[in-house]
């Protein structure tokens, strides 16, 4: 009962609306980049369910902001988010992500990164299941419908057509596994289903592709479960408040 | 010095020659797929850094054994590698060499996924920009370059040239940060640049494609120091060692 109120306060916790003006300044945690990019927000989710308070330093994509000189001496590549904590500078949202988890893992959701070896590995497991699996085909889909329309070039229909096969086919052993556990790496919400939020999101919210997750039970089920979290209805509204006038 | 000739004791250790029929069967151990399957060696080459002793088992590719139903059990999406440990069963390769790092962490090459959480996070980071920057173009170059032509379909030399200069692009972040350090993420060979071994191997001897390494003079050296590391050329043995029967 002790565990379960203690949860529940931290639940709570993570229910405050958020207000990025009022964070302090000074918190040590920096992410660089807009919310709404997908990497972006895979950081901040992270960062809601483990609450570490942090400062979001916007980065003007449209504008370049991330391929100038002192930019690229934080990320090489010209990529966003960049993550700063006290020493460390980090790139790469899903390494940020296990970083994060293993500094602060006794704050916020103790569970998101396992509380053991073997949960670990599970978690693990399915995270690399997202990047190599599930986020390839993904990241076609969501450029082609919802990017190509804006950028007056045709869209590929063949590649669209092959990925969304490819995706179903993951998402049919999603569908068994979902079946067998309430989440990907267990019964618990883990960043192995975090991690998948923010390219569903635009699969579901900008491409109108949510029959790949609805028309399937277990996966219909388990996207309502993980898209409807607090944290991540924060993230949403973060992406969706006017940016700073710097940004 | 007492630790210079520890080291050098476990550089001879990895130094023996392999010889998989004299490995106990009843290594806890085991490792399901090909030796020149790249995520399958990926897996290898971590087991003999780490120097755990591992049964290999042989699965036949071509004759479509990721696909039946015994092995989906073991890995649903029909792909190599499967690890089994003691009461763990996984899969997907850099999940695989994460967990062999964390659980023989006081066995063979100790450092390969770092000694503290700052050396295990910039690991972490390169280990997912190979896996997200580096992989995408150059698995599109193996099979365009290498396979299609066995399979005697067109290649398409403008997502040849499309991910020549992708990865033209990414290995140049990689010659200035090569510059900076001797290895990917510090000045210790880890997991960062193991995991690149597989991929670089086909694109260098099966693709033709070593311009790219040699033509960037730290990329180049760092090319040449680990690929031939006694692991990687045992690896190398087992690519080319005559199957088993049952394989």
């Amino acid at each position: 009962m002790v565990e379960n109120e203690t949860q529940k306060q931290t639940e709570q916790e993570r229910s405050k609306p958020i207000n990025l003006s009022i964070l302090p300044m000074a918190s040590t945690v920096k992410v660089y980049g807009p919310p709404n990019s997908a990497a972006v927000s895979r950081v901040l989710a992270c960062l809601l369910e483990k609450d570490v308070q942090f400062q979001l330093i916007p980065i003007n994509l449209v504008r370049g902001e991330q391929k100038k000189p002192d930019y690229l001496k934080l990320q090489p590549f010209g990529q966003v988010p960049v993550f700063q904590d006290e020493s460390i500078t980090l790139f790469e949202s899903r390494a940020i992500c296990r970083y994060i988890c293993d500094k602060y893992t006794n704050q916020g959701n103790k569970r998101l990164f396992g509380t053991n070896p073997l949960e670990k590995a599970s978690i693990d497991q399915w995270l690399e299941v997202e990047g190599q699996n599930f986020n390839p085909p993904t990241s076609v889909l969501v450029f082609q419908l919802a990017f190509v329309p804006r950028m007056k070039i045709q869209q590929d229909e063949n590649l669209i057509k092959q990925n969304e096969e490819k995706l179903g086919k993951v998402l049919d052993v999603y569908e068994n596994r979902l079946g067998e556990s309430r989440y990907l790496a267990g019964d618990e919400f883990t960043l192995a289903d975090l991690s998948h939020l923010p390219m569903s999101r635009y699969l579901v919210n900008a491409c109108g592709r949510g029959e790949l997750f609805t028309s399937r039970k277990n996966v219909g089920r388990w996207w309502d479960e993980i898209s409807t979290r607090e944290t991540w209805k924060k993230v949403n509204e973060m992406q969706n408040s006017p940016p700073r006038q710097n940004a």
